[in-house]
């Protein structure tokens, strides 16, 4: 793109460092700021210095978070002897949107991947084994993505969780509630025949 | 959405007010930002606090600049008795991609749209019509979109600069190069046809 200006250029490229926004894209937002009054650009700037600055991520958890302790680590009428570890913080925000489940989070921070160079050291996992030491947890629901990164942090995660005697279950995988049959890949049909319930079990609570 | 953290609620709203990104994007983008260095994330906001302080518009054309006069106005290479009226900054940079036009421009800074409250007042008109009162201007080229708002522009515009016995000509439409026939709506067919040229003036120069 021929820029007319250096300054347009600068923001322009800031804004498609972003996943997923292009240069396009990036232009087109630049050009929205551009158009706003210079109280909501700085409005704008603000909010992400001071998310910056000041948003701390739970000591607990690691869910994000405006105190020390999250909303949910804090909360007494929560099943705390529940673990369920998820990848980020979209996933906790996902779960709770569904209102079926009450016990408490723990956020690796991403999934184990050799390709992209993640190791279990770079995810909150020792963070996770203290929580376990405490001998307080009954159970531990690995909520992870179903691909080849979520499976072996699921392989790594309960080895690890195994050692002390805490029961680990993984989040059921199978057919999506509204999906036609047909159109459903052969992986997950197979797995969902070869994994299959009890009706009686099938039915929410 | 339920957000955990009141900072990253406010900054994932600014980042939804821009068109185009939901909520759920916006997201995306935030926690991206909260992953990146401290030093990038200042970056990012410098670069966009400097573009609203530091930008100017061009004094003659309104194009963005970092001077009060834009490269194009500046430069004596171009054709300044050739004018191309555009909506915005966008549409320069996409014409001066094609390297097919040696003018000057003029940037309108929208389309008029009644339904949106934008009347002729809104734009840049005054300013175009100045510069046609130095008698210099031989031609004015509309390349505006195919769409109501420009068609009504065009009208507008027409009228105003026809008052100064300057050549006004419109961009051609038809079908896209590439484009299929019986894939191109009828309209546009139909209009083909009618604003059909000679076989020798359809070939580049």
């Amino acid at each position: 793109m021929n820029f007319s200006s250096k300054l347009l250029e600068n923001a322009v490229n800031e804004f498609a460092k972003f996943p997923g926004i292009g240069h396009k894209t990036a232009l087109r937002m630049v050009l929205n700021l551009l158009n706003q009054s210079a109280t909501s650009v700085e409005k704008f700037t603000q909010a992400i210095t001071e998310l910056k600055e000041k948003v701390c991520f739970c000591k607990i958890c690691r869910n994000i978070s405006d105190q020390l302790l999250c909303e949910i680590c804090t909360n007494t009428k929560r099943d705390s002897t529940l673990i369920c570890v998820v990848e980020d913080i979209r996933d906790v925000m996902a779960i709770e949107n569904t209102n079926q489940f009450n016990g408490v989070y723990h956020v690796l921070g991403g999934l184990i991947s050799p390709m992209d160079g993640i190791g279990p050291s770079d995810l909150s996992i020792s963070l996770l084994t203290e929580r376990l030491k405490s001998g307080e947890i009954i159970e531990v629901i690995l909520a992870l993505s179903a691909t080849m990164e979520g499976d072996t942090t699921i392989f790594y995660l309960h080895k690890k969780i195994k050692e002390f005697t805490i029961n680990v279950s993984v989040i059921a995988r199978g057919i999506a509630f509204g999906g036609e049959l047909e159109y459903v890949d052969e992986v997950t049909l197979g797995r969902s025949i070869a994994t299959r319930i009890p009706y009686e079990n099938s039915l929410l609570k």
